[in-house]
């Protein structure tokens, strides 16, 4: 299906019209959710793959939306025929996330009550909304289990929240790069990013949607984030000191190759991700603690009852191997069925999106044992 | 001298009339100086040690100022009667650095040629220019040999250079937590930081004096700062996952202890920093590279005649150890007299300024080697 010919992925959408119950105790409603899906769902529906997609990616995760696209969906290297996520064997399905700004509902949509979009008078919403929100998707398709539910960084916590809120339902995980709770320095990083944000003047308590945007807020924290999901020796072998300008080292507004890149990575994000989203999606990240409502880490892990594969990259320092260490550690003692592959790698963070040949044999290898 | 009646050190000043030559090919003049002295120069005038603060440092190494003062100078616990930095035998010198805000001149000073702050006419400067007027200070005090240059960070930067610059004048020298040539990765930091001020609309180009200073963009560079002097653990063990508000997690406005902190910290700077200042010396970090002028890098390390030793902390991560390491080795390979010390800590970069018991044991040693 993903030849030279770029056979097109359309996304899909559905409007659920009823209550939607948030943690926080509010309602939303309409909520809209939007999806692709790779391969075919088999006649007994139970081949289905559900990939959960980080803070700012897209239910786009493979294939291309249109025969101009210059590039393919986030995972495609993992999602395909033959890939580990095979479509020739399984039904993939992402859908964009609850309060992201791709289709689904979130702050930049309309809220009904007032005929204009919800900046921040949206509900704070939280990973297990998002997840509660997917299993509404797949009641909606008629699917009552999931071959493994995976996705990295903030899709693995995703799918961390699956194994515990809906163990019944799902026959594996795939947590990549991710943590049941993310560390105080993670919480450090996205606090910058949100202070420049919110304290950016354009973005106007968050109503901004008439105006212009919090462009430099946004720029900021995209910025912190590219640097934390790189690590010390992938900006060294990108960058390393090169200087950018031809002015020379003494010139005040004279910039090394690292700073071009960090600001015209920040600038393209704002353009294209909403603010508001970026708060309510590293809110629900800072927010997130897997043992919530379960009394201790401990018991919320223990709940987990399908095999577990966790992958983790030796210079992610955003998520740190021990992280999952820890997770592994718990699932052991309780004689659960887990596997954990640390890849040494460069990358940092963003290794989930680019070390395509060993996560590919590892995934195939788990997913292999499980259908 | 430092008992509970706080002595009080009252910092010293000079204002050098004639043309300063800048790196650059630029000339400043006049240039002010303002500098601290503890202990008493003896009459060979050979005791004398310079000490280097770091970025957001002053000449107030130690003692107070004033008897109101709550903290005495930022490294007191290093400097004093029978402190490593022994007074009864040492005379310590430590003067503001060129381009900072605390009385040595910087672009807050006024332009004579104008009568204005000179805000971004003021000349990039380098760390070597601020070594040249640590010399010129030196001359003007009649003191023709240092038993040791020593700071943190951007001071251990300023020893470095003192040692390639200046072999002939120095004894040895004592870098800590520093870089020869920093990483890409701590200049991407400082570029999310010279974005925000440079972007904030109150920097005004630089031209803020007689307005309302960038105060926002400030406290963003001085937020994601702090998050580098630290470390992954020290985040762990002084803030945790601690939430700090009342209103509970599904509030949009609330916060963690560590966002508090940041917040805290960062107004807090930008109260008494200034932006163009911060500009001018991230800079001067930025471009520093110790090999520039020298061919290499190797070349430029091994012009260091002096014994050496080096400090370093096993959780910096924004001044690696590995970058001493090089060092090290280098020094090594030419036979120097070389000592390295990666003290085992948690506090990260800031560890200089924290971990007093085992710097102070190394550096005393070192010391009773050299006088």
């Amino acid at each position: 299906m993903f030849n030279d010919n770029k056979e097109i992925i359309k996304p899909k959408h559905v409007i659920f019209k009823d209550e939607f119950y948030l943690e926080s105790g509010r309602i939303l409603s309409p909520v809209k959710v939007t999806y692709e899906t790779y391969g075919e769902l088999n006649s007994k529906r139970d081949n289905a793959i559900l990939i959960c997609h980080a803070l700012s990616g897209s239910a786009h995760a493979a294939g291309y939306n249109s025969a101009k696209d210059q590039k393919p969906g986030w995972w495609d290297a993992l999602i395909g025929p033959g890939k580990p996520f095979d479509t020739n064997k399984f039904f993939i399905i992402c859908s964009n996330i609850l309060g992201s700004c791709f289709g689904t509902t979130g702050p930049s949509s309309i809220n009904p009550a007032t005929g204009k979009p919800y900046g921040i008078s949206f509900p704070v919403v939280t990973i297990k909304d998002m997840v509660k929100l997917q299993n509404k998707l797949l009641s909606y398709l008629n699917i009552n289990s999931l071959v493994a539910v995976s996705g990295g960084s903030l899709g693995g916590m995703q799918a961390l929240c699956w194994a515990v809120s809906f163990p019944e339902k799902i026959k594996s995980i795939i947590p990549i790069a991710t943590s049941g709770r993310i560390t105080p320095m993670a919480i450090a990083f996205n606090s910058v990013g949100r202070f420049a944000i919110m304290n950016d003047p354009f973005w106007n308590n968050g109503d901004y949607y008439d105006s212009a945007i919090p462009r430099v807020g946004l720029s900021i924290a995209r910025m912190i984030g590219h640097i934390t999901y790189l690590s010390d020796s992938a900006f060294q072998k990108k960058f390393d000191r090169r200087y950018a300008t031809y002015e020379g080292i003494y010139d005040f507004f004279g910039y090394f190759e690292v700073e071009n890149y960090l600001r015209y990575n920040g600038y393209k994000f704002a353009d294209y991700f909403d603010a508001n989203s970026y708060l309510y999606i590293i809110k629900a990240m800072d927010i997130f603690d897997l043992s919530y409502g379960y009394g201790s880490f401990e018991e919320a892990v223990k709940r987990i009852t399908s095999p577990a594969l966790f992958i983790t990259f030796t210079s992610d320092f955003l998520f740190p191997a021990y992280q999952t260490e820890e997770l592994v550690s718990i699932l052991k003692k309780y004689n659960k069925n887990v596997f954990w592959e640390n890849i040494e790698s460069d990358y940092g963070h963003d290794a989930f999106l680019l070390e395509h040949e060993e996560q590919s044999k590892i995934i195939k290898r788990f997913l292999d044992s499980i259908y």
